[in-house]
């Protein structure tokens, strides 16, 4: 992960581009970036890929999300592995393995 | 990343929820969280934080973000650190420093 | 309101697109067109838009969001105005006039 | 429209809010909207609502939706029900009714 914000702190700062960077712009390109992943799958009738995409299609959107989400963790001074590993506890409290069991998140939530 | 991919993975199959994520639904899953976290800055009028807001709730969106992302790649079999890198190289091609600098991305494309 | 609903009809009947047009797609396509119409303001650092894109931008991306919407009402049976009235009333009692003045929603929110 | 138009720039007046309503806040709060809209469809493994949620939940988000979205048009000066006609009598040009017929839109434009 240092890896990945370091290259990422450098193209950015080789192309003077902080000044753009701010909190709000990069949550707004996180989401610009999750619908262009979308799109991939906009009218599949399946849970997978819309016929004639590829998984390298993923694979350059998904990349496009991450960036922009490492950005905004570093931007804040975060640590994106550390926040991460906190908020999958806060998700084992929240939906216990025996209550959620087989139901998806949201059906636990309001049967608690 | 690994770590955080196997506690992923543990969640997950801890709660027999593999049936539900599918690509299509992660997918669904990353702009759902992306538009959380942008909501914490929705009526601000300069690039920072809405005013009420936290950094630590920020950590917590962004969080989710991450770790949808994460398992979509993961559910694909693509390595998300490579991805990332292949993804940087691709765009210190496609915004050379020199063009790009002080100029956002769109213009770049735009004045080529 | 209705003649763009008949016009839509037509032009998905015309192309036998109904079986796509899942409720769960429709939304999806909502959102994917909402961050394309963002897009246009991604890096501005002003509430406008960004340098170089146009009002005639916004109206064609704008135009997908409504077109998809309208569509997703109609799928479900549902009336758009009335709908889009009957939510204007919800929130004039939600955030009532005098304590709103000012303020954006959020905050009147957190501050009940 | 013009009688949801007038109710909605009363609701903004009265409270004042017409200094938070950038053309951008206000594109970021269609694409939160719309998010809160698929936040209905997010587990299903259908083309219909997430088992629990209901059509009034559909009704409402989707209220929410199209009323920033006529908020964004207004805002510039544009007229939403004629943008709407144009960006349809596009699609029919750029979607032939043969060419179109039974294969979505992503796998026409590919195809030609």
């Amino acid at each position: 992960m240092d890896e990945l914000l370091d290259r990422l702190r450098r193209f950015r700062d080789d192309r003077d581009w902080a000044q753009f960077h701010t909190p709000k712009n990069l949550a707004i390109s996180v989401s610009i970036e999750a619908a262009e992943l979308l799109e991939l799958f906009q009218w599949s009738l399946t849970g997978e890929l819309e016929c004639g995409h590829t998984v390298a299609e993923v694979a350059d959107e998904a990349a496009d999300v991450l960036i922009y989400t490492l950005m905004l963790f570093d931007r804040l001074g975060l640590d994106p592995k550390a926040e991460a590993l906190k908020k999958i506890e806060r998700n084992e409290v929240r939906y216990p393995a025996d209550l959620a069991l087989g139901r998806p998140g949201s059906v636990v939530k309001r049967s608690r």
